[in-house]
Parts: structure tokens; C-alpha cells; sequence
């Protein structure tokens, strides 16, 4: 974690935000597999993590948004604690190191809620996702689960993503650190994704160097030579010469910051012509998205810019015909390219989506398309320097996407059909970095990695 | 996932126990990290996977008691899984790889449920142990999640225990492809385990193993030169020339079979001779319980066998004094030797814990004792013939523990502190395998890992 004092500073903001009442910040608690005491590793709240900083389970920590007293509560360690899981600091100790002087038993918490509010006071809370979080919430505001929902605080969460989503200097070196690894795990999978070897070898290469750090994962590998799957996390094929095999993988930092980082390999070595045409029309989609972003711009404008550099060097290899503004108004682009350009990263490496996909990517200047495939941009609101997004275009030729509107003509005045499905086992292509917005543009975070058709080729000869 | 009629059978079995009513079996759905869609590595519950076989959120199984009819309940594919999961399987079609013939959309088993409960049929459901389980179980019953405990099925959880415990050949083969990758996770760990190499990294190597099979670990590593502390789940340290280091730890096969085994390493290659008079007394302890398991055996009673093999032969080392006996039934041995001597092992590492412990390892023929140590062993009843359970017998010394005990006297006329004392940097050993119990006695599963001294350190020499 942080000094103490990066944690003083963010509570001292978010009090600056002129809310009254008691702001509940619960930590997570450990989440079961297949019993209770079967654990999965650790994942602390985000929002828990940004303002206390400790990453373990059974904390929460209370602002009084009037007064500033801050307060963490947790449980003391007991001897059964020491055998089991060795020596541990008191709970004063701990909340020392996120800059809170007071601590109190957790078991107290519940009385301490209800005391205010029969006080009249407000209690404000982000969402939970959890169904512990969920039900552990119900019992302290004495609330069934269902009824959580209507009581989340709309001004907490605001507050909260208005600090978030500017990144500090702290929370951008982390990022760097988590990138680290994520180079040398796509750089490892670039020399080992060779012609029949199995996909989930280069999936245990890369995530036992993550585990070798003792880091998780920041989100569930994908790595397929069925990159036209958008989310597919089997890896039980055999790569092949030819195929192109999608990676996007990445690390979160001990610290819990993210990473997201997409790679398209030519299992091989080398990408055919064909393949070529079309990876270097989604790295000119980046670069052109790259070159257009700045603090001001809504990032629904640097996807639509991305989707008609596509469309313009697609129709010139007969995939689409007619006026390229239309081709991307209409949402026919969408066919090859039917996710959003990017996300913001940070703690979570889609940051803050459990606060409200709509909330953190909207806000009140934007506004979610309809349209299959736009409607998918998690983030499309004007662009603020201090965010880090990611920036993933991608092309892919799904087969039962291209049936099925080609079935019901769908867009058949721009789409030529007849040429999409000469690649119906073509795959997919996409290239991801993370990249923090400046005053100037934007920043590249993290050490290049091989991204060109030339670096890539280069780095897989090695 | 087995053949079909394996399924068949077990449900036949279950239906066999003259159970009156619906038997609900909800499979586990996804489970957040630290926002709703970025979920951990799916792992299905266990009681359903066992009777239906499938491994993906979202499922239900139902099996009428008195009808003998079985319906999954789950969704179909739609056109956006397609795009973002892949082409899956109808609803009907992954019904009958679990020979089902009836399956039906999700949302109207709430209906089903109450309409039985409504013609004063009983639902019998487990207990659930994940929030999710427990709020979605709530929505189904409508009931409270703070009111399914006093529900839950004493007659189904015990037909189930009284399947799952007995394995059949099916699943000890399950069981022992498990352990081949396992014993790969521990050979490496040997080869890699020198001073000055981290733990962490030693934990990358062997986690990588289990990724590279595309599975997941059984639960979660213990590798740690404070084997003392015995759920150490940091690996933040250095190796040391003369460091005893714990590796407990395990993968679970793609069919869901866990495997657990520990094996404690000299950093550098030997044992000194300290070191190897206690490792010595462990594996005496391992090979003695091993020896006395046969059908009709408590568990308890090998787990004193153990602990009275460590007191004799601890006692001519000098750190007890006394009769053997007393010092065994007294708990004093416990000091050395605080947990129990082995679980039962299948589908969840320790098998069926989430049905009740108690229940499992106990039943109605054994009693759970109050000393500690001895409480935390969790299966105490006579073995049956078909059980599979781990051995693993420990010595430790916990400076924290050894300094309580000391402090207020306890066990004082067995317990020759001044010996403990000189220990207190030693660590711990544990040796652990899991085994099948047959009509004759047990067979160790899975093929020979390095186990003795001589062997052990033969392999970290290679």
C-alpha cells in the first residue's frame, strides 16, 4: 500500500465534497469456492482499497462526512489467528497505516449505524456486488438484500468516481509496475505460441509469472486462436501455422492496480498477406485513436474515428461499400468491430464499473447508443486528463453474427456479404494499450511492447 | 464431465433413499472479484456437480423424489453469448450429457418450487455457503437469506454424504490424474527450492504447471519456510541454506478432483541432523497411521496412534517427559502436533465440509473434542471401505503458542518447555498423501512422490 498520508489526502478530498452523514466504505470478505473455508485469492473493494489502502478481509471503514472523524473497524487478531495464519498486527496498527487514529471492533459497527441513523443522519453507501457484501450490508443497516439497491448514495458515488477517475502520480507508477509483468507475460507468449503447442501451455507460462511476482491476475486470461470469441477463456486448442491467436492478458500489482494489454500473434512467425491487410488496419485504427485523444474530447468520438479508419481501408478491400460516415452512423461497422474502443483502468481494469457502467462512462454528458456494437463503449464521455483508458480496437469475422444479419439483410446497402464470409475462419485481431490522458494527448503507459507487424514478427523469431 | 449413466446412477442411488419431495440441487453462479462482471475462475458446487456433471453457472437441478423425474433448469444461448462466449450447446443438449431429458428455462423454476411447496411437498435443498447461493436460494423460497439455515435438509445432506463418501472407481481415477500433476508441482518445487530463490517464484513454477493444464488449484498454496504457521499463504521470503520449508499444496483436475499433498524441503538440499530426527518422527507418524487404517477404524484413533508415535519418540528426544499415554489423551502433545491427522478428500479438498463437518466426519458414532488440537480434526468416525482421505501428520513449533502455554503452565509436568524453547526458529514438517481405503486396509493414491529423507533429497539433487 500507499504511505499514509496518499490515504489522509483522498478522504480529505472526498470530505471536500460537501456531503453530510456517515460515508460506509465495507471491505470484502473472503469469497468462498466450493465451501466456506475454501477461499479464492483475496480481492479487496476497490473503493475500500483507494481510501484504506489494506488489502485484507473484515475491515470497513467509516467517514463522518460532518465532523472528519475517520474510523476503521475490524477484528482484533486472536491465539487461534497466530497459529493458524502467524503473527499479525493489532487493529490500530493497521489502521495506522492507512492514517486513522481510531479503530473499534467490527461486531460494534452495526450499533453504530443504527445510533445514527435514529439520529436522522444519512448513512451513504456505494453498491455492492457481492452476495456477501450484500447480505453482510443488509444485516448492518438491518435492510433485506433487495432493498439495498434504492438506498445507494447517487452523491457518494459521484464523489467517489470524480476522485478515482483522475489518476495520481502514485497510482500511475503502479500501473507502470503491473505492466511490467504484462510485457514479460506477452513477451514470453510471443516466443512459445509456436505451431502445436497447446494454448493453455502459453496460458501457464504467462500466469505463472504473474504468480512467481505472488500477483493475481487482474481479470481472466484470454488467449485463442478463436479470437472472433470475444470473451473466451477456454485455451484447449492446438495452435496452428497460419492461425492468429488473440492474447489479452494482464496483472494487477500487490498494490491491486490494473493492467490490460492485448497482443495478436501469427502462430508461425509471420502474417500472411491477408492477414496483414487487416492488422495493420487495427493498428492504424490505435494509432489514429492514440493521435486523437485530449482532455476535452468525448472518447464516443475517438471510437467513432477508430471504427472509420476501419471502414475506410475495409471498403477499400471490399468489405463495405458507400459513404464511410454512413458505414459508421448506421452501425454497420459493427459487424467487424462490435465492442467499445476502450475502458477506463486503475484499481479495477474495467475502473469503477460496479459503481455504474453508465455513471462512471456517461456521467451527464453522454448518452448509450442503441446500436448493437456502440452500445457496448463502456466509456464515451469527454475525456479528462489524469484518466488512464485503455485503447482496443479489433476486427473479427464471427460467423453466426455475419449469418445471422446477412439472414435478415441487415445493413445490406453497406455490407458486401459475399466478401465477409470468405472469411468466416479468418478469426479476430485486436491490439490494446493503457494510456493515461495529458494536457498535451496522451501517454503510452509501461515499456513498449512489440506492436507493429514488424515488432511482433521480430519478437517471435527470437 | 463422466459418461452419462454415472450421473444416472448416482441420481438413482439418491432417489434409493426414500427421500419424499423435490431434491433441489442449484449449480454455483459466477463469483465477482471486485465488480460484478469480472468474475474468478468458475467452480461449480460440488453436490451438483456430482449428481449433474456440468461445470458453468447457471444451472439448476431438480429431482423429483416420489415421481423419480429430473429437470435441469437453465438458459438458452442467445445471439450476444454467441459474439462474446462462442457457439454453445441448447439447453436440451447439455441436459442430456448429464442423461437429463427434461430441461426447462430457469426463470420458472421459482414456480415449480412453490407450486410444490404450495401442494405441501417438502423442497429439500443443502446447505449454501456463498452469498450469491444465498440470496438467489431466498429469491427461489422466498425466504429470508438469514432463514434458509433452519431449512436446510438433514435427510438429503445425510443421502448425500452417504453417496459422495464412498468413490467410485470413476472418481479415484479422477483423483489419481490429479495427483500426476501434482507430483509434477512438487518435483519442480524440489528442483527449484535453493537458497536465495523466493518463495514466490518456486510458487510461479508450480502454479504454472496447474495453468498450463488449463485447471485450478485444489485450493490455495502453502509454500513457506514458516511452516509453523499453518495456513501461511505469503511467499514474500527468500530461501535460506538450512531452511525447512513447508509445500502443501494442490491441483484439481478438470473434472473438479482435488488433490492435496505436502512435502517439507531443506533448502539446500540436506536435512541436518536436527532436522532429521523430527522428520524422521513424521513420516514414522505418517507410516504408522497409514498402517492402522482399515474399514471400521475411527479416524480418531489413528490420529492418537500419530500423536502417540510423535510423543514416544519426542520424549527421547527430551521434549516430553511422562507417560506416553496420558501425555496423548491430555493434549498435551498438541503443542508440536495442533491439527488434525487428515480430512476426507473428493470433489472439495476437504470433502463435503460445506454439508456440515460435523456431520461428515463425525456422524452419529464420534464426538468432536473440546481440547485443543484434537478439536480441529475434522473426521473422527470409523473408515469405510472406499473412502478417500489424507494422511498428514505434523510437528511444529509456534513460538507464540509455546509462549502462552508456557506463561500460564499448562501441561507443565509433560511439556519440557526448556527444550521447546530451543526450537523456536525451527519451523514446522508436515508429510501429507491422500488415500483410498480398501477392504484390506489403504493404498497410498497416485504415483510415488519423493517421501522419505533419502528420497527427498535425492530429487532436490537432481
Amino acid at each position: 500500500m500507499f504511505s499514509a498520508d496518499i490515504y489522509q489526502q483522498r478522504r480529505a478530498r472526498l470530505q471536500a465534497a460537501d456531503l453530510s452523514g456517515l460515508l460506509l466504505f465495507p471491505g470484502n470478505a473472503d469469497a468462498p469456492m466450493n465451501y466456506r473455508d475454501n477461499i479464492y485469492p483475496f480481492v479487496q473493494d476497490s473503493s475500500f482499497r483507494y481510501f484504506f489502502g489494506l488489502n485484507e478481509p473484515g475491515l470497513a471503514g467509516v467517514i463522518d462526512a460532518d465532523s472528519g472523524e475517520v474510523t476503521l473497524f475490524g477484528r482484533e487478531p486472536e491465539v487461534a489467528d497466530v497459529v493458524w495464519t502467524g503473527p499479525q498486527p493489532s487493529l490500530a496498527e493497521r489502521a495506522a497505516l492507512a492514517g486513522v487514529n481510531r479503530s473499534r471492533p467490527y461486531a460494534e459497527l452495526a450499533a453504530v449505524l443504527r445510533a445514527a441513523r435514529d439520529n436522522g443522519r444519512t448513512v451513504h453507501y456505494l453498491a455492492p456486488y457481492r452476495g456477501e457484501a450484500l447480505i453482510e450490508l443488509g444485516r448492518l443497516l438491518a435492510l433485506h438484500p433487495d432493498e439495498l439497491g434504492a438506498g445507494v448514495s447517487a452523491a457518494l458515488t459521484r464523489a467517489v468516481v470524480a476522485l478515482r477517475e483522475i489518476k495520481g502520480a502514485e497510482e500511475i507508477a503502479e500501473m507502470e509496475r503491473a505492466l511490467t509483468v504484462t510485457r514479460a507475460m506477452h513477451l514470453a507468449a510471443m516466443r512459445e505460441a509456436r505451431p502445436g503447442v497447446a494454448e493453455r501451455a502459453v496460458v501457464g507460462e504467462m500466469e505463472g509469472i504473474v504468480r512467481g511476482h505472488d500477483w493475481q491476475l487482474a481479470y481472466p486470461s484470454i488467449f485463442s486462436r478463436r479470437g472472433e470469441v470475444l470473451h473466451n477463456h477456454h485455451h484447449d486448442q492446438l495452435l496452428q501455422a497460419g492461425d492468429l491467436v488473440v492474447n489479452d492478458s494482464g496483472a494487477a500489482s500487490d498494490s491491486g492496480y490494473a493492467s490490460d494489454i492485448t497482443r495478436t500473434l501469427p502462430v508461425g512467425g509471420r502474417f500472411t498477406p491477408r492477414q496483414r491487410e487487416l492488422y495493420d488496419t487495427v493498428l492504424a485504427m490505435q494509432l489514429a485513436a492514440l493521435d486523437a485523444i485530449r482532455p476535452g474530447v468525448p472518447y464516443l468520438d475517438v471510437h467513432k474515428l477508430a471504427a472509420r479508419v476501419m471502414v475506410e481501408r475495409m471498403t477499400a478491400l471490399g468489405f463495405f461499400q458507400g459513404d464511410a460516415d454512413a458505414i459508421v452512423d448506421s452501425g454497420a461497422y459493427a459487424i467487424a468491430f462490435p465492442h467499445g474502443l476502450g475502458h477506463q483502468i486503475g484499481l479495477d481494469v474495467h475502473d469503477m464499473e460496479g459503481l455504474g457502467e453508465d455513471l462512471v462512462g456517461y456521467g451527464d454528458e453522454a448518452e448509450r447508443s442503441p446500436l448493437f456494437g456502440l452500445g457496448y463503449l463502456r466509456l464515451a464521455k469527454p475525456l479528462k486528463a489524469g484518466m488512464a483508458i485503455t485503447v482496443e480496437p479489433g476486427i473479427y469475422f464471427i460467423p453466426a453474427l455475419i449469418d445471422a444479419w446477412q439472414a435478415e439483410g441487415r445493413h445490406s446497402q453497406y455490407i458486401r456479404y459475399e466478401t465477409f464470409r470468405q472469411y468466416r475462419d479468418f478469426g479476430g485481431i485486436r491490439i490494446e494499450d493503457d494510456v493515461l490522458v495529458t494536457e498535451q494527448g496522451c501517454r503510452v503507459l509501461g515499456a513498449p511492447i512489440p506492436k507493429t507487424a514488424e515488432e511482433v514478427e521480430a519478437a517471435m523469431a527470437d
